[in-house]
């Protein structure tokens, strides 16, 4: 079990974005449009648990390094199957911040469903994943639409 | 914005499972099964990350309240499109587990997705859901099958 | 260095309700009455700062309590001066949340400060307070008007 | 709600100083000075809690950037009215460190207050003020002596 | 990987005690006991870092419970070959307090071994070692004395 | 009381090296080789344990620097008298990782107690110490072996 060393790596501009949404019946999505939720704000409490765990990210995931953040900006909109979480984390260090964009939409989200809960026990929190990284040996990586998504995943298959 | 006063309700004993997975291509899945990972071994970091995160759920989630847990057991098992994570979290409290489940299996397959990324960064986690609660005044809450979520979500649309 | 032992003590309803407020200038109020903010909705972030750094008491305050919060309740509200904050915590245990609350309203002043400090850095934070606690031995504690309190001041002085 | 982007900022030495004071009774202030405190050495404990606060800000002030501290020193000294606390925060980084100054006396307060809370719970936490910046772009700022800043306010509200 | 549900087991007193000791060079404790040491006061450091330490032991070592910790009192002494520490840690809970006691020693004499370190690096910490519990279903466990252990080893052994 | 100042400090290649031991009965040992031991698998725990303790030693350490770790790696190995922990730990900063390495050993060691505990309260963690470091204004450092110690020890002791 090792966080491997990075130690010898340069220095960079590094961005990623992760998004996710949380599923969830049509009148939970109402009350949290009419801001009819007892415990608050839906969407800024969200916001800002995600912003926050993007920086306790190296606590919860056990082999990720400690990063200098340098943003992190966090969207939450209302769509129309539920909430939709957008996290966008920058960082000029020798490392990538995958795992600090995943960490902020999976708090955004576990936010979301506990403001909701008490109304909608069954919301699902869906398709948490990265869009988009850049900065580092790897370099830029996009994801690909859901059309070719689906290709690639049959060619892995063969 | 407040974190509801749960004070006078009583403590009783308290159950929630929830469970997610990492939906990953076949080689990547390969590596795991084989125990092929350059970070060390998968499975048994997603389940001690789990069990931790269970534990830091108050940090992360802000209205959630502190709450003693009694146990908390975390399974991560290889299935056919990637690994499937379990957690089964208990109390004796005034108020419920679902939030530390559900920040519990979270906390699992970021761990799954942050050992594996350098092979895989199109991994998706999917379906991160609260099975079963049991305890407190709402009483026992069990998820449909799919099936019957469907049917239930047409209602809901109405 | 000790944190006393409170074993023996009665589990019991207590309470503690905490105030404070942020100085500032009349241009950085109106920019926070008027939501022209850059880095976002400065009363629900520190409303969530508030709830969130209650948690964290222990952490920050080496020799408080551990405390099973069962509410927290923080309201951040512009006044004639600037900011005014107010937090109650509730709690069934064996000490007081006195120390909760005060951190409650200093992590909302902070939170207020940092999100318009690029406009205004010589706002202060004054009057960090307790205004009322109930429960425990002691029993009730209500601050003096500043009427009395000042008349009591002189007194002690003597 | 974001965390602004500091991405393209320099690394310069950055220094702030901020400053508080914790009104109490006289006959509080004298246990301090004796050295009659049960729960142990207020001023050390002070001190101490006041240097590990500022390391912890960025977990409690949700929009701050995590930062690499390269030096914090905490100053806690029995004053006429009660305890004064400066703290002096330095780094070399993208972003300045008032907010870590700010945290660090706010925790040193909180502390003073919890270790001589069963004596005197009237005690204020007051003038929660930065004194100094320097670095970065917005250069050096010195807060104005209490005269000038009457002025200024003055001003202001015209 | 689990961590066990004691929710069944009855809430009671317990307690533990635990000690340990840094062993240094003659002329490192000099300057400690003449108060010679330029980040401050070591031993009012270690006790604070002890009694702060318990409380994140659940955050520390992966499968402990959180607990709601009564009473905890760090002792931390100069002694013949070094500095002695010893931790006494009390809950009115389900589970019992060792690793409580445990982490609150191991944190004071890290600090001890960090605010020394530039002297004498090589700084052995000896002897962790629980020396008592009570409480709960395996009732009292004192440590044998070193004549006592030294045998039972050697049974052990056989 | 400060956390001294390095920001004149370069940053250079650091690393640290600890180890440290904990020594059981040989039934306690036969559970861990044997892997029956009812919390789960010890070694992957406790390697776990102390990869994530390194990162929190700002928050347990009261005077030491965040630092940004650029690799950590910690093995634990069954011995003779019982089961071996050590640590290595690089970054490329203002100051060196001692701290860091000599916290990963001690979190991993407490986490293997913990896991045995109820076979083996009498379990003693030992030899908590730097084996080497290099990097910074100090240079190298290598603890002499056991012999050369015990002659250093004595030279010392004159």
């Amino acid at each position: 079990m090792k966080m491997v060393d990075v130690g010898g790596k340069a220095k960079t501009d590094r961005l990623a974005v992760a998004t996710a949404r949380v599923r969830m019946q049509p009148k939970t999505l109402r009350a949290v449009r009419e801001g009819r939720v007892e415990k608050g704000d839906v969407l800024a409490a969200a916001r800002l648990a995600g912003v926050m765990a993007a920086k306790r990210t190296p606590d919860l995931v056990p082999l990720c390094h400690p990063i200098a953040l340098s943003g992190v900006e966090v969207q939450v909109t209302p769509v129309v199957v539920g909430v939709e979480v957008r996290a966008e984390v920058k960082t000029v260090d020798r490392t990538g911040v995958e795992m600090e964009a995943l960490t902020a939409v999976c708090a955004a989200c576990l936010t979301v469903y506990d403001m909701l809960k008490s109304m909608d026990r069954g919301m699902v929190i869906e398709k948490v994943q990265l869009e988009h990284k850049s900065g580092g040996r790897s370099g830029v990586w996009t994801r690909a639409s859901e059309g070719q998504a689906r290709l690639k995943a049959k060619r892995g298959n063969r």
